[in-house]
């Protein structure tokens, strides 16, 4: 039976690599593989391709995209490194187009642009890694948003010991998404769980929930709809996402329980919904984000104009970039006036631009922070 | 400060954008969107490759490949069907290369293939569709398997009303992927969640949870590493999955609350361990797979020896299988020696192939067949 079970996976084995890749001569018996990474880190590409005239690797571990070259059996390869241990996203320009990694199942979850994840490990294990620790679990939710009309979609990280039948609660962190990015990126770019799972083992991490709701809801309706004239995020966090979470979810249902932050343009919507909504979030992060000054000292006075009792009542305000993200001097910017109005906080720059390299920092960095009683 | 949040996104929108795609005189302007499903469900795809030499759209809903044509603009463009309301696989082929469509975040999660995902809509919602009923949860669950020293990873569905904090208990269903399929088969091709929400709304299905491992476990290995001689996923199955799902989860922990069925070659695992083992399983289910006359008659005699207990036994032996599957003979052949050897099943032939719109179909009859008390 053995035999036979190895049968049929030959045969379906075999229909799907037809599937996977052009008919051709020699094709059966070249190599694909990809990415391969050799011991010393360097890391070969390859990419069946007889027809094209040009494939270049472009990826964030490299400054410039590289070219390919085309052996005899028409697939382009090309060795590159060694690449630090790191993930980076990555694509193959065929003939000028950005396609993912076919050999790669590893993937950028993305509206837009399609690019494959690299992961290059280190002999010890990363923050990020997985990690021989209790994991938690990360839920897909599809919520029922009645204030905008739409069924939502969000991931829910729940803690190693999240146990169904005990009365523990947990604050909640509430993580949005970037442009384009889909509602999965904190979980398979950032990988946020596993950075949790090995803070919270070690001790460094409170047990949280980690809410990461999709960011850009106007793509729950058909293109060419309508929008209703309100602030779309915004009305799914506070009227909907945030109820459905504490009654789903054995949450700390107060503003001491309750975090925001996000990258990009969720960084944006979770300073906006974070210091707008003091009485519902104690902890406000962002990351590769921030307000320019004009921005802040005309509507956010009331967050600032008394910062003996904003600083009382935040716990953190948590800023990082790098030192070459295009969003740079809008951070800086808003450290700036933060400073000018005597608002604590925390302004963390890296170096490198706007990347999930990056992000994955600032989440290892504020996970730490969160929820605990010091961080001034 | 709203105008100031809309400048960000534009940058970032922007930023994105110029990843996403080739740079180019023209570019800016010219129409990308992909797939556009118009009224009467035509459905026109377009991909921007200036230098491509051909371009064709490849999908189930074809019988075969279509050319696209190339327009001033750079961006090739097709309009086909109409096509009759399903969720179907496609991709372009670029000088025979097989991609995604960038423009989508649908996309079929393979290993090796990069399918995207078409969906068209009836008028009334299909049977997999959401729809305003409560909906399940679908958590992605790392666990440890310790009998091959491994995480493993799989989706494990919660029935709308699996509350936290009741006591009530319920059956289980194994739902295996097939070869190069993800964890995440079931959930973004098969929607097995979206058809049990609604079947469970209308009453039409026990509240179940569904269980979908990762069924291809030496791939946890790193390439040309020595595998256990064993039955990796058979020793998963039994020692791991089963016992985690059980610990974790409010199960009905035994062999009337518990079933298994699979895709392909998961079909072939879900028959060899079910038949194997009809102390732990009441219920069966092959989509699209089966056992070959010789196989089961040398290698299940303890099935088959005494039918009457076997019939007492077994709750539902349901096959499902399209009459042109490239797998169909192989399933007839099963049919036909469970009748010889006097084994009740059900053997539900469908048009059409090896695909997801049959799997969906399956899943859709299966699911109100388990665990209920007559299916004879």
């Amino acid at each position: 039976m053995r035999k036979n079970l190895c049968l049929i996976a030959f045969m379906l084995l075999s229909a799907s690599c037809i599937m996977a890749q052009p008919r051709g001569n020699n094709r059966r018996w070249a190599n694909t593989t990809s990415p391969q990474i050799h011991a010393d880190n360097k890391v070969t590409f390859r990419y069946m391709a007889p027809n094209a005239k040009e494939v270049k690797l472009s990826g964030q571990f490299m400054d410039q995209p590289v070219d390919m070259v085309k052996n005899d059996m028409g697939v382009w390869e090309v060795t590159v490194g060694p690449v630090a241990p790191d993930m980076y996203p990555y694509e193959f320009v065929v003939d000028g187009v950005r396609v993912m990694d076919p050999g790669n199942a590893d993937y950028f979850p993305n509206e837009n642009f399609k690019g494959s994840m690299l992961e290059v490990k280190d002999i010890q294990p990363m923050a990020y890694s997985i990690q021989n620790v209790p994991h938690g679990n990360v839920d897909y939710v599809m919520y029922d948003s009645s204030s905008i009309g739409a069924t939502g979609r969000m991931l829910v990280y729940t803690p190693p010991g999240y146990d169904a039948n005990s009365d523990k609660k947990y604050p909640v962190f509430y993580c949005i998404s970037g442009t384009t990015d889909t509602e999965e990126v904190y979980f398979k770019v950032g990988r946020a769980n596993f950075i949790l799972d090995n803070l919270i083992a070690s001790g460094k991490a409170e047990p949280m929930i980690v809410v990461m709701p999709y960011g850009n809801p106007a793509a729950y309706f058909a293109p060419g709809t309508e929008l209703p004239k309100i602030d779309l995020f915004s009305e799914m966090l506070m009227k909907d996402i945030i109820p459905y979470v504490d009654k789903n979810y054995r949450t700390i249902n107060d503003r001491l329980g309750r975090g925001i932050g996000g990258f990009s343009r969720g960084g944006a919507q979770a300073l906006r919904n974070g210091l707008m909504n003091t009485d519902r979030f104690a902890w406000i992060c962002s990351y590769s984000s921030g307000i320019s000054a004009n921005d802040f000292e005309k509507n956010y006075k009331a967050f600032y104009e008394n910062p003996d009792k904003t600083n009382k009542d935040m716990k953190l305000l948590w800023l990082g970039v790098g030192n070459s993200d295009f969003l740079y001097n809008l951070a800086t910017d808003f450290d700036d006036v933060l400073t000018k109005h005597r608002i604590n906080h925390i302004f963390h720059v890296s170096s490198g631009g706007h990347t999930w390299m990056n992000a994955k920092l600032y989440l290892l960095e504020t996970f730490q922070r969160l929820f605990k009683t010091t961080n001034y």
